[in-house]
């Protein structure tokens, strides 16, 4: 094995052990595998590079081995390139790994809101409401959806919320627990049970109040809310409450003008607004809890409450469905805007993804959907393919040179939001530990298509003959033997299943 | 009466006279009523309050009165109790009130648009067109209907105006006087009589010429023009015209252009073209008004001439519309954009309030529509709770401490323009001198509702007796007291009537 | 001639030569006659102007003239005022000139863009790729479709270029050649026949690829795009491609996550994905070209693929429907949005004007449609009347003064790109060399109009007698001897072939 060994001495920097040196059985030479996750990044073996000495080293022991014939020598020589290429690639991604990491210091990631994004609009011992900061405050490029935002609701067990309404419209995904959701209008109440999978689409103005009536378990809900009237901001009204905590809207008027208004005695409306810290979130009683949840309609055996009617806007349970897709690897529900009846027209669509632990979802692209994500559980992480500069000033350049596509990688965690512009190939990736469960709300849903690029209906299948050879300068054959390996849609077995499956790779 | 005069010694700095303190006959003991209208504001007796030392005299009074049984001793200190209660919400009151004043001089009501909003665009003896500035130079908070700018016509009696198109599309509603709108376009003209209460639309790009054929009154007509072409900028193109007042766009091109346009000589064309100082407003013999009125179509009987067909473009008059609410303290005539047809969408809606004398309308809120309300006739005020703060920097204080409602309070007379946004409740408090007459535009019109938060069908009776409870923290008598006493529903007397006419809390 | 004489030495400055003189052979006395085109612009006699000398001098010497009767007198008179009025036009026409050369240094043309104003993107021997700027980098009058873009693409004979998709949607027209365009989407390809007039649809995210099959012409198509996505912008994503030129959007994955995704071995992938420099526009061999194009639907004999069915998107040809307008002097073909049946809604209109050497299109105004014409063929210019400051803060001067129109005139050759908005009156006039030929993409294009100032159906005409003689403040008659003395239509000849066929002012 000397010519391991002389390359070994002239890799120098390198870090690669003997063992990264695999032997083949079949002719006593070698080829190099790796077993750690560089990025994929450059290369090639261009004629500068051909002049390594290290290379040139290794050709010209292939060409001086005694027992090889000429072909067994030509191939010596091009496991040598082989090799030569992906040392390059190895240090080029050593040099870029740097990069990143100085970058990180620098650049952050204009798609992914993690836990500094978010803020506590109302903390109580019963419950909390937090709100994600507006896209835009991340990156311009998501100026699109910037009149979108994001808040997520959690009650404790046994607790009833007090009544409010919103000046914005909202799709909300309930993520646990059990509760009932009463829904007031003008002239009608109305009460529907929820749970896990649960979607409502409440209307602007709706005065709405929740509650919790597990013994144990968190109610905890997902609002995905349009903020139309003052474009990118929300807030919160409530008509019962006093000084403070909450405060009620009524205070915000004269004394007289509500004495006027209800026609009664300045004592009795002093008496009702005159409270303080009362709380948002209230521990009700089991009777209390009983009352207000006796009436409540179900979403149960798929009753599509959403508009049926003028009246009803109600809940249905997103599981009920059958899945668009499943496999091994994952499960994807989704529902589309076409779905949600006689109201306003919001295109914005819901799905619900949950990667097998170890497995991931893509790569594939929205063809218009702007998609908002919210991881519920589990961990993982996502990578995009993004042709945008993040800093304006510098697009100018790109347009120059043609597009260049950095990757966008994001850590993903509960409570984690990351965004997808339509376009962007994407692939996210579960942890080997659990499954990973994400909500996500999809905008310009209605004429949305998922495009694979990768998988059994990947798209790259429909080019003909010609076009895959002229597209990668490669025989079809080869290009096949990529694009038509994969017998699952959609999800995969991930990076690490493949290793410990002995997938791909191993087999090769 | 000791403990009145004590209390009096001992609330210093209260301005408080013996009249204040209302004997109560029954039992010899005393309340507190206040006739001044301050602002209804914080309070609650909490901990460190129950140690002011009036407050302490007043409770050790009651439990030495050696009359008392131990009920009316008890009862006495409650009396104390809510006395303190009024004395520190007085104070808080003044403080406010205070604050208030200061404020007045750094902060502007960011809805109200008074006198020096308007520009008058064209100013001439016999007319004059007036523009209210772009609601985004008021506040940001304004940004979601900045595409909308409101316009004044008035011409004299018997004056003709010069045709013109704008690049903008307009809904109008005539507020004054009686004439002859001309609709031109490219292949036909359409007259229609107009008058008090019709409602136009006026498609971007028709030519429009007016005649005020009465020979006394003034012809007054709102626009509310949505001015998509330059978002926000709309503009005025007069093709009659000379050198100046108006000045014709034709004199924009070219002389060799026009006169190969018109295949004419030049002469004939400066001729045309070269005049001065001729008016946009101007007077128009008998003969003449007879004859550019004699054809014109008219709105009288119901007739609706909106989209009757793909030529025309006409009024109606909202007066002949039965009124959406009526009842002795005010009326609402309202149109929906549905009932606009066959135009291209712009979801406006107009509706016309006019509050009785001294009466009042709300508080009520909308669920969607952004409300630009013109005064037409009257004085009153209006009031609105108001979550945001109006510098952008400061939401974020807030949604770290839950929603605090400020109000928002202003002043009304004739040309005053205010805005409500959505979710926001709102009320209107016409003089006592006049009734209040207001033209109102809606943006988002179509799917919006009138939420009233008092009054007859009041959106908090929607409540079962075990949210009431929770949500208020009184039992449900209590709550209903408030709120199921006023029977009126939407316009109610307002608080100085009450007053007079010993309303609500003369008779509590 | 004395009197004529007079008048020159008085005249001045005037470069005026005896024979813009041109004496009346009637009565012996004189009228003047320009044959410069100064642009056309102020004047009339008003009382300060009559104390000119040269005026009083002239007027002196008519009512001196022995020969005169009282009539003749008068006559003379009249004519020294004309003149004189003429005079002061030349002064202001020549001060404004400087004026306008002034402006020239400072000032830009808001609504032109030239071949600065593109970027190459894609730069390569067989083709290249250019994107206009965003429309607001030269003004933000042009705020309201600065979410559209214009592209151009440009490929050699027998090439064909590699898949990829855009983050965005575009409706496209064929300007030159001949070729096959393959739309791919998730779960079918389809291939059409194009050639010059061929108008197509391009949905966000559908991969596309071309062949131009020609042996000898280019192949040359105008992107209109509108970019949803990250609004204003637009990126090309391309799935084929290695290193660079083009990159692949696969080398922003980790080699992990993709070996993972094709479920193959890494060298597969880093073969597939590894190369460089293979190109966007590639050469292809006959015998590719004629796989590649074999199965291609057309658009021949008026078949219209937009839409027919969910499945389809393709091209119709714009030539074979009959011209909307079409006379000597110019021919318009166009496309309306309800045309393209089935797919989202984007509300964009195409047409293609070709207006003969010499002649003119307009003097017109778009109801509601703002229109980017791109010039592909010929020269000419443009003139628009425009009522906007350039500067934002000059826009509150005008609204005090009444609407002022000032001239934009821009020069037109292949690659130009103007803008016109609505309600503002444009002429577009071609050159005598050649004919010229526009494609016009129209936003807000469904309910617009195109409204005549001038020619055969000019909107004027539609004024009754009184209304006509109010605005103008002339006889009737000579309102119409100016706008009913066209017989053409939206296209006429234009001010050069007039003078060259005897138009208009000579036989006047």
């Amino acid at each position: 094995m000397r010519a391991t060994l002389s390359l070994r001495s002239t890799a120098g920097q390198a870090t690669r052990t003997v063992e990264d040196l695999d032997p083949d059985p079949k002719n006593g030479t070698f080829f190099v595998r790796y077993s750690s996750t560089y990025p994929f990044k450059s290369h090639n073996v261009n004629a500068l590079e051909r002049e390594d000495p290290e290379l040139q080293t290794c050709q010209h022991q292939c060409r001086h081995q005694e027992r090889f014939d000429e072909r067994e020598q030509r191939e010596c020589e091009q496991r040598c390139e082989e090799y030569h290429k992906e040392k390059q690639w190895r240090q080029r991604e050593r040099e870029d790994e740097e990069e990143e990491e100085e970058e990180e210091q620098y650049e952050y990631n204009p798609y992914l809101f993690d836990e500094e994004s978010w803020k506590t609009t109302i903390d109580e011992e019963e419950g909390r409401v937090r709100v994600l900061e507006r896209f835009t405050k991340k990156s311009k490029l998501l100026r699109g959806i910037d009149n979108f935002r994001v808040s997520i609701y959690e009650a404790n067990p046994r607790t009833f919320s007090v009544p409010n309404h919103w000046d914005a419209e909202s799709v909300s995904f309930v993520t646990r627990g059990y509760g009932t959701i009463s829904l007031v209008k003008h002239d009608n109440r109305e009460t529907f049970n929820i749970k896990r999978g649960d979607i409502l689409r409440i209307p602007a103005g709706t005065i709405v109040y929740l509650v919790n009536k597990d013994n144990h378990e968190k109610l905890q809900i997902i609002d995905f809310v349009h903020a139309f009237s003052v474009p990118g901001h929300f807030e919160t009204f409530f008509g019962p409450g006093g000084e403070g905590n909450p405060e009620s809207f009524f205070r915000a008027f004269n004394i007289e003008i509500l004495t006027a208004a209800f026609s009664v005695c300045r004592e009795k409306v002093e008496r009702l607004f005159g409270q303080t810290k009362m709380g948002v979130f209230l521990r009700a009683s089991e009777k209390q809890i009983r009352e207000l949840t006796k009436h409540a309609s179900s979403s149960e055996g798929g009753l599509w409450l959403f508009g049926g009617g003028n009246k009803s806007s109600g809940a249905f349970n997103l599981f009920d469905k059958k899945p668009s897709i499943s496999n091994n690897y994952g499960k994807l529900h989704e529902v589309k805007p076409h779905e949600f009846k006689d109201l306003p027209k919001l295109d914005v669509g819901v799905s619900f993804v949950n990667i097998s632990r170890g497995a991931m979802a893509g790569p594939y692209f929205n063809t218009r959907a702007v998609k908002v994500a919210v991881v519920v559980q589990g961990k993982g992480f996502f990578e995009m393919a993004c042709p945008h500069e993040h800093q304006e000033g510098q697009w100018q350049r790109e347009k120059e040179s043609g597009p260049h596509y950095h990757k966008v990688r994001g850590n993903m965690s509960p409570g984690v939001v990351f965004v997808t512009l339509p376009g962007h190939p994407v692939v996210v990736v579960a942890s080997n530990d659990e499954n990973l469960q994400v909500v996500v709300f999809k905008i310009n849903s209605e004429h949305n298509e998922r495009i694979p690029v990768a998988g059994n209906e990947n798209v790259i299948q429909q080019l003909e003959k010609e076009a895959k050879e002229l597209s990668f300068g490669l025989p079809e054959k080869e290009v096949d033997e990529v694009f038509n390996n994969q017998r699952e849609s959609y999800f995969f077995p991930g990076p690490h299943q493949r290793q410990r499956h002995g997938g791909g790779r191993a087999s090769a």
